[in-house]
């Protein structure tokens, strides 16, 4: 159904293509301003080890405790995130900015340095320096386009004992940031 | 499947209860790590405008152009954005931070102040000094537990044209933050 072009705000650029939406220029350049911690997936659905660094993680539900992220058919990781019954959520703090370079990284073996990782004793790779990790069992999907987004009821986790001093990464309009006292709104 | 649990990391907590999952408190210890943008997301599926506060709100997929976000059963709006065909995500930035605080207070008009909201000629309600705000269709829901999460095509965006200079709103461990230049990471 065609509706009629939304009203201009103050001071925007306003994108109307009702037909078909917006293009994905338009699309991405409004999400360059929408910030988001990052996270590594990992899982091995038998053919070895894989990691994805994904910006999509959230949690749904905490009772019962599911997450979502989506995973692109474009990414490397995709065949085994998307048949793995269970996987891992490494979430990463301002300290691990490498860990998600490397899980963003095209054409390199995510785990050729295998001091960076270990498997759970029920045998999911997981970055042994990652702030959090989160383990649990994919429970639905839902496939968008060439995205499918995974539902993940979250099974065991580790969290620092030190958690009120980490300070988490975040990724914004194409950059890193680390989110330090510093940042922090008085209300 | 009961499985064994995993090995420790080091100077971590493991919570491991696999039969049922993490409880409620362990999961939202987890994700208190995992930062997140800001959102209000605005509808009115004819019985009146209704404004929810989100943290879940991520691209899935640039082309074509889709969101997604979750909604509790639990929210006062959430009669209305489970049906309202086309709805609004207003971004947020760290001027917006009274509409992030309106749209998680219970028990208040959240469109009682009439300068802070108008409608689209479509005539979805939004909030006019949103950083950014993308119109769109639901297009899926998928149910989990008593949260539901949402998937929107987008049709049409506001963007500001100075969007370098935006500083955008960051939620993380209970405390809201300013994501400005001093906290960007030099690689």
């Amino acid at each position: 159904m065609a509706t009629s072009a939304p009203q201009p705000a103050h001071d925007h650029t306003i994108r109307d293509t009702e037909t078909g939406g917006l293009s994905a220029d338009e699309f991405k350049a409004a999400f360059r301003q929408h910030p988001s911690g990052i996270a590594v997936i990992t899982a091995d659905a038998g053919s070895g080890p894989v990691a994805m660094t994904a910006s999509s993680v959230f949690s749904v539900s905490a009772d019962p405790p599911v997450l979502v992220f989506s995973v692109s058919a474009m990414s490397s990781a995709a065949p085994t995130i998307l048949t793995a019954d269970t996987l891992v959520v490494n979430m990463l703090s301002a300290d691990n900015l490498d860990l998600a370079l490397l899980g963003a990284k095209s054409g390199v073996d995510r785990f050729a340095d295998t001091t960076l990782w270990d498997r759970l004793d029920t045998g999911e790779p997981y970055f042994v320096n990652a702030s959090v990790w989160i383990r649990g069992r994919v429970v639905d999907r839902m496939l968008i386009g060439d995205s499918t987004v995974v539902a993940v009821h979250a099974l065991n986790s580790s969290v620092p004992n030190d958690v009120a001093t980490a300070q988490p990464l975040v990724y914004h309009n194409r950059t890193w940031y680390r989110l330090g006292p510093e940042s922090r709104i008085t209300t």
